[in-house]
């Protein structure tokens, strides 16, 4: 109904750089996805309010995500796909203290996309899939982290860095997904510091000692 | 439609006992509901599915329960109105692994009642309070897990009970309702064992240190 041009019209001198209009469109309906999720929730959410927030014409939005499910999928993805690296701050304590401090933000601040993806991925099993992968990209990029610490000494050789990180994290999404806690700011490093003294002391080195 | 009486017409003989109509009503309609949530999830729940279930007439549903959000709210209250306390087995290791084999149990049950309203508690304010008061009531029973280790000399005075429970369980949610991994069995135990560690080092030791 706008007068303005719709902006996913074939433009032979856009497409003309590659991936430019593509990768434009893509930008703008996820743009609209997120800020639907975040200020109004998955249960409000349609291609229709998406197509009509984004300025994309909805034909290409059915076209190119489906439903749902699929501009979800693609929210996910594109979270994923960045050049997000964890911090080096040269000790265990300070990065797996700088890790939670990012983790209790995304999931504080107001709105919060990462606490509305959560929700969705309790309504569709293709968004639990995607924060999956996600989560999985994530964590596998923060076993550097682990690394750093064994090369630094701080860490005994073959400690399970996967479990390492789940020890260190797990309490802030416990307290600010699932317990919905008022949060605590001395929680993340406070995690963070548990979890470094208990790998220090070797609990997470491989193979675990039976009961 | 069935020809069977309806179990909740009045009957002076059955009320008669205190609580005893009333209780058994309460008791057929809480089995519905958690019977329509394991098996078809929060989105199909409906007070007149929970009514035919139940074989309660639908306009006693009503008038008790209101909506999906009462029948939630209370389903959520029964289960914290048990007897359980957490085991006694002598250590606080012990203790704490046998906590966590009893949620994960609660979490890997196929249909999990605790997973589904979980995801319930996502959809509904009213779920995630009464979830919350659940929650709230079973970490105070576990606070004796802690008074007992304090008393047997195994962790300092002035160990922050809530915190230690916290640190032990988190990895064991994390991974099952939010990562939604497989099942690992060494995983209650070695939370457990990682926990008692950091606590019995005096890490939740209040006023925690400052960074």
């Amino acid at each position: 109904m706008s007068s303005t041009p719709a902006p996913d019209q074939p433009r032979p001198t856009a497409s003309a750089r590659p991936g430019g209009r593509t990768a434009r469109i893509r930008a703008q309906v996820l743009d609209a996805v997120r800020a639907e999720l975040s200020e109004n929730g998955y249960d409000a959410l349609t291609v229709d309010t998406v197509a009509a927030r984004s300025g994309v014409h909805r034909t290409t939005v059915y076209r190119r995500w489906r439903d749902v499910g699929g501009l979800l999928t693609d929210v996910f993805d594109d979270a994923g796909d960045n050049d997000w690296r964890p911090r080096d701050t040269g000790s265990l304590h300070g990065d797996l203290a700088a890790l939670n401090h990012e983790i209790q933000q995304s999931l504080t601040e107001q709105p919060s996309l990462a606490i509305a993806l959560i929700a969705a991925s309790f309504r569709s099993d293709e968004a639990a899939r995607a924060l999956l992968r996600l989560w999985e990209g994530k964590y596998a990029d923060c076993e550097i982290i682990i690394e750093r610490a064994i090369r630094r000494g701080e860490l005994p050789e073959g400690t399970d860095a996967r479990a390492v990180l789940l020890a260190a994290t797990a309490p802030i999404y416990h307290q600010l997904v699932l317990l919905r806690a008022t949060p605590d700011p001395s929680l993340p490093d406070h995690a963070a510091r548990t979890a470094t003294l208990a790998a220090s002391a070797g609990a997470f080195t491989s193979p675990h000692s039976p009961n």
